[in-house]
């Protein structure tokens, strides 16, 4: 098996004990700039999340487990102690994974709380968890990665959108982690970042992760990469999920459906690479997957001043949705997912198979 | 019938006789400014092509053909003349409307040179050369109007791709002249306007031509519109072409393709809207249409400072190519084709129907 180091500064570190500190790089200056931000305290892990210091659904919820110790540590009542976890939940209101890795959190305090553990033994209690959390995902990402990189071939032109690496994760990513695993067993592939308008997480961060990989790469406008799959261009589409319906209708950022498309006219493989934990068996199918409206701004003012005209209108929906018919397989850390969808989900999400 | 009013002042319009200007919208600066060049010479209009001050296919043609008259009254020979024209040819190597422009002129003037005509003369003469030009775009634009608005209800959310408006032409636009004609008639739009990426003339231009007519509008990014297309949030598309070859294969602004594919499987309308001069019935089908590669330093620089890692490698292809099966049907100024396309495209490019 082929050995796969994390580049360094890792995306989120915790140093010391539950006296310690969290380390993240700040993403907001990436990819000019790799700095590390030091959190001593939940109120500065909250504006980081707040301004996208760190994102991406499971680093998100490995930095809320380290929050927990930090309002552990700050507490001086279990009322205080629960009040800063909800500060931290409202963080960021659509993370699933930060709510998850928060109930864990909450429900190991009350557990030790009720039977009787002074508030001072609970950071380095907490600690334990988020540890633990951290290298599950660890471990999930490098799952995905070789279970993905099977259906990789030496020289394939591979097209992915947005950011799904190690900025995303606090492993190797899921659906670029599967391209970091496959060069690291010695596949040469050229990646297609498309930029992701428009937060740009393919330009900024996919793109930085491209280069740091040192793999062959090339970003493109969003509106290109079906062009070039009906070019006969691109040889497999590798893309995240954030939310998979029962039917593997999957919700991923918004410019994901076009290349499904793309991709089913051609046959070109299109690949969703998602831990078990995205899965949503109760949800049937993707019309009930609620789409986030962002701030139009993002949209008409991300561009820099006067590239649209004065307080013009904008819709910025964060996601869509891909229907299961336009995918090829679902990769998780369970395995490979062939259609239909239904009975692997079912499964993996009972933690059978 | 109803009156429509070309916006003042005007993408570009000549100022008196054959010793006056060319007066143009300088596009570079919309939409934060709506100023108008004055071009005395040959040289100023060259410069104003390149820096994309004026641009679209059918308004390069127009502009062409002004540029022919500032170059013959430049011209001390023929020689000259004809050495003045190639320089303007070499403006925008890939305007096929400006060379069948200049080619026009010369051919005007080889006649009236060997018939004996005095250089002097020559101005005057393509002068009127530009201006039935000239006519003759703003009421193809007219015609294309009429035809297309009838495929609209009231009511209707349409999306549209890249400018093709009144700064794309030099009457009221191809796809959108046909939304300004519906809109005329009193049918409330709503239009959807990608930003275009990479040199988001949506952003700049299609959504001042919206606000400029009082109609309702909203941007998107280029990866959303699939998306809302899935979602039932649009009833119809509507784009120009650059080229469109013997079976309807259409060549348009990257990014047109992927709202093609999403059209089709909801069965939602996709509108081709272009003049017949745009068709190519010599080239078969779209994989012959070669596509321009433009200079990655659009996709990579063009977000402003510090938005990928310095040098990361682009592909930046200017088109994409729609195939046929996709349209539902092709507008021109000669009426509406519906598939199979092949045998209306030979007739319109014949002049017949």
């Amino acid at each position: 098996m082929v050995e796969i180091q994390l580049p360094s500064p890792p995306t989120l570190e915790w140093e010391g004990d539950e006296s310690g500190i969290l380390k993240l790089v700040d993403q907001t200056l990436l990819p000019q700039t790799l700095q590390v931000l030091e959190v001593h305290d939940s109120k500065t892990l909250i504006e980081a999340i707040q301004r996208l210091a760190i994102r991406g659904a499971p680093a998100l919820g490995v930095a809320a487990a380290y929050g927990a110790v930090l309002v552990a540590r700050e507490s001086k009542s279990p009322h205080a102690f629960l009040e800063g976890l909800k500060a931290l939940r409202a963080s960021r209101p659509t993370a699933v994974n930060l709510f998850l890795a928060l109930d864990r959190a909450e429900t190991l305090f009350d557990q030790n709380i009720q039977q009787g553990l002074s508030l001072d033994a609970i950071p380095a209690l907490l600690l334990t968890l988020a540890i633990n959390l951290h290298k599950e995902d660890q471990e999930l990402c490098l799952a995905m990665g070789r279970n993905g990189a099977a259906l990789l071939q030496d020289g394939m032109r591979v097209l992915t959108h947005c950011n799904t690496g190690r900025f995303a994760t606090a492993g190797i990513g899921t659906a670029f982690g599967v391209l970091v695993t496959a060069h690291a067993q010695g596949k040469d592939l050229l990646v297609y970042a498309d930029e992701t308008r428009p937060l740009l997480q393919g330009a900024r961060l996919t793109a930085f992760e491209i280069q740091e990989q040192n793999m062959r790469g090339s970003l493109l406008c969003d509106g290109a990469g079906p062009g070039l799959i009906l070019a006969g261009e691109v040889d497999a589409i590798l893309v995240g999920a954030d939310r998979i319906a029962a039917n593997g209708d999957t919700a991923n950022k918004v410019g994901t459906l076009p290349l499904a498309l793309a991709a089913h006219r051609t046959g070109t493989p299109f690949y969703v690479v998602a831990p078990s934990t995205t899965l949503d068996p109760a949800t049937p199918s993707g019309e009930m997957i609620p789409i986030e409206m962002r701030d139009p701004h993002e949209v008409s003012l991300g561009l820099g001043e006067g590239r649209c005209p004065d307080g013009f209108p904008a819709v910025n929906p964060a996601f869509d949705v891909t229907p299961c018919d336009l995918i090829t397989a679902l990769v998780s850390e369970k395995g490979i997912a062939t259609p239909p969808f239904q009975g692997w989900i079912q499964d993996w999400a009972n933690n059978c198979r």
